[in-house]
Formats: structure tokens, C-alpha cells, sequence
């Protein structure tokens, strides 16, 4: 589908960041299945037309990413070749859904705030404009690698306190079920894709002009009433969604 | 969430399209929407800290997504707020799912050819590595606007001629049902998202730098045998994906 190596000049993209998306694809595509390596810097240096400089920095790129490793004296070695898959269903939870890929799941706190809900938040947890609503922020890491910024809300008067049950927790699911409710769905998820914006490249440790998958999602109780409005923006090249209808 | 207004130099992502998907992205949050234009260019450039010239580069890119309409002597106006909203369940259908949102919906054929399934084609569609498929390249156009790129395969043994059905009826559903398939739904779809490649520059008109949501899509008949694995690649600054549970 899509052999065409030319990277181009000018184009608003850095030819590293460039040269790191072809490889990051070629890694995913099996290319390199055979050795388990990314080809050595002179040959794709070749291969792009461009100096070992830029074909270094891409090959770092990628290795700040997780995706490869360079071993002195021996080359680039491929560390992963999938994104971590996300589930998107009714029963979607972060925890649940990337199961047995990782290790390690962590849920950071780092804020939270009551506040009155603006006009798109009362919408979306159809309340009243202006209700108290406790706003959430939390980052996820999977083996200690962050892969998704969210801010959430919350309808204050129902859940006031999720947020210290989440810092103590680590977990939405294990916090809204301190605060009584044991079960709840996925009703609604947008996506959409954008820059990484100045805030996602410290929050997430992506490197300049990475891509960011953005989710907006509704989570209702089993009456349907909405619980939990969420923002969350995950490090594109470490994930995929997967919806199974 | 997201009120930080600098702009990062030597970042792998030129200033003109980081000052475009802010100016997007405030567009998109209604924080124009008392005026229905953008502010003024000389407004927008000490905002940003950044010249007119380029200022004037970021409007040209939205302009040339539609988003926005330049006025000699009134200003930019907002043409669109709001991307297109295609909606990913078990009746997904590029045509239907589009619905009200657009008056005119194309689809395009491209190319075809029978070929023999790689493993990877081969495992999607439930079939023998080298069993004979049709692969279809087609492109969307809503409203005169490509949207989507597409590249299809379907088992040949079953649906030999559908790549003709589809030139003709520009639409996947008719052609199934102009070779006897009454009806088909949406098993699997995975979304990922990757910078733009030189082909998706030309196919969907996009601006150098932009964004491409990628999804990978089987469908399959109503006893639940693939009929066909679609990988197509949409203009992430025009689209959004809603899935709802």
C-alpha cells in the first residue's frame, strides 16, 4: 500500500520525525521480522537520502518511544513491534482492557478540583449548568511507561470523594466502587486524533511532534445515568483501539 | 485543559501547523462562536508570538480543510465547526453513517486487480494464504471533499465482478448487493493514527504535517463469514469516530 520512501523537505514535518514514522511502520508491517533489527544507520541513511544524523536522531525517537533499542556494537534491536490494543465496548475499563499485554498498570493521580460544571459538562453528564461536578486529573502508565493524560468529571453530589478513593486506589473501577456503585458501562466514546500539544509532551514523554489520539467518554451506572465524563489523550504510537461490534 | 498559547520552536512540527490545529482546536471549543470568525490576523500573531506570515500560513491550511473562509476586507470566517461524525457499530456503513451531515456522498473507484492473499490478508478474511482476492482502491468525497482512502480485499471466489459493481454504484453496499449479498455488518474495526504520508497528501488534499486516523475494518454476512477487510485512511482534521455502546 504505501512503498514510497521519498521523505519530503519543507512539508511542516521534521525529515527525522519523518524518517521515524516510515521505520516505526516497517517495524509494525514485519519488515524486519527476519533479523529482529532495524537495518544499520548507513542503509537507511541510504535508503531515505539523508545523512546518519537524521537517521539517529529518528532511531532515538523511536527509542524514547519503547520500540527500539540500540545495543553498542551490535545495532538497533527491535523492543516491541505492537501497540498496546484497547478494547472500546460496553465493559470497557483501563485495567480490564489491556489485560495480559503488560506487567504493570498504574493509575497517578495528580489533581483534582470541585467545581460548577460548565454549559459541554453539564451536557454531557446531563446536569443542571453550574452543578458542583469534582474534576479528576490522573495519568496512566503501563510498565512504567505513561500512556494516557485524562481529566475526568464526576457529578459532585453523588461522588464526592472520588478523587481521594481514586489517589488511594490507582483505579476509577476500584474508586466508584468505595463510594457504592459496583457496576457501571461505556455509553459513548468520540475519537479523534491531534498534535501533541506542549502539555502532552511532558505529560506523556512524547517526543516533538507526535500525534495524540484523543477519546471523549460517557460512562453511565446500569440505569444509564451518566457517571463519569472523560477526556483522555493517549500517545498514539503506543496504542490502537480495537471496537468488536 | 489546554490553555497553554506558546508555540515550540525546533520541535519537528512547523510553527504555521502548530498555530493551525490551535486555531482548530479553538474553533472546534466555540471559543469564537460570538463572532463566527477568527480573530484578526495582527490579534492572532502577537497571541502566538509569532509574525503575520505565518499566522497567514495557518490560515491558508484551514481554509484549504474548509474550516475556514477568508473574506477580502471582512476577515476569516468559520465555515464548519463541527468534523464529520462517522459512527462505528455492528450497521456501520460509509453512506448511511453519514447521513444528514453532507448533501453529496462519492465514492470513487481508484484501481483494482485479483492478486493472491499475503498471510496478513489471508488471516483477516478467514481464507488461504494465496487464495485469490479483489483488492479495490476507492476514494470518499463528501460534499466534493475527500474524506477517506480506502484500499479493500474481498474473497474473488465469492465476489469476483465487485470491483466493477463498485465503479459503477460508487457504493460497497450496493455492489455486495449487486452480487447477491442482501446484507453485511461491521465485525472488527482498529483505529490507530499516523502522520500523513506523501500519497495521503495527494489523495485527500491535506496540508503537509497533517493527520491520518487509520482504521482497519472487517465486515463480514450475516452468518458471520468475512466478505470483506478494509484498511482506509480518513483526513483526521475532518473526521471524528463516535462508538456507542
Amino acid at each position: 500500500m504505501n512503498g514510497q520512501k521519498q521523505v519530503q523537505r519543507q512539508n511542516g514535518v521534521a525529515l527525522w520525525r519523518q524518517i521515524a514514522d516510515r521505520i516505526r511502520a516497517s517495524i509494525s508491517n514485519g519488515d524486519y521480522d527476519a533479523t529482529g533489527m532495524v537495518p544499520p544507520e548507513m542503509a537507511l541513511a541510504a535508503e531515505f537520502s539523508v545523512n546518519r544524523h537524521t537517521v539517529r536522531s529518528a532511531l532515538a525517537a523511536l527509542a524514547q518511544e519503547g520500540i527500539v533499542r540500540t545495543v553498542q556494537g551490535r545495532g538497533t534491536m527491535i523492543e516491541r513491534k505492537e501497540r498496546l490494543n484497547f478494547p472500546i465496548s460496553r465493559r470497557t475499563r483501563f485495567t480490564d482492557g489491556i489485560g495480559d499485554q503488560a506487567r504493570d498498570l498504574e493509575g497517578l493521580f495528580l489533581d483534582s478540583a470541585e467545581e460548577e460544571a460548565n454549559t459541554e459538562i453539564a451536557r454531557r453528564l446531563a446536569i443542571g449548568g453550574g452543578a458542583p461536578v469534582i474534576r479528576l486529573e490522573a495519568l496512566s502508565k503501563v510498565d512504567g511507561r505513561p500512556v494516557s493524560r485524562s481529566t475526568s468529571w464526576f457529578p459532585a453530589d453523588r461522588f464526592r470523594g472520588i478523587d481521594e478513593a481514586y489517589r488511594l486506589g490507582g483505579s476509577v473501577t476500584r474508586a466508584f466502587q468505595a463510594l457504592g456503585l459496583a457496576d457501571y458501562v461505556r455509553d459513548t466514546t468520540e475519537v479523534t486524533a491531534s498534535h501533541a500539544d506542549p502539555s502532552d509532551l511532558s505529560d506523556l514523554a512524547l517526543s516533538p511532534g507526535a500525534i495524540v489520539l484523543v477519546t471523549k467518554a460517557l460512562n453511565a451506572d446500569l440505569q444509564g445515568v451518566p457517571v463519569q465524563y472523560a477526556v483522555t489523550r493517549f500517545a498514539s504510537d503506543r496504542v490502537q483501539f480495537t471496537i468488536k461490534n
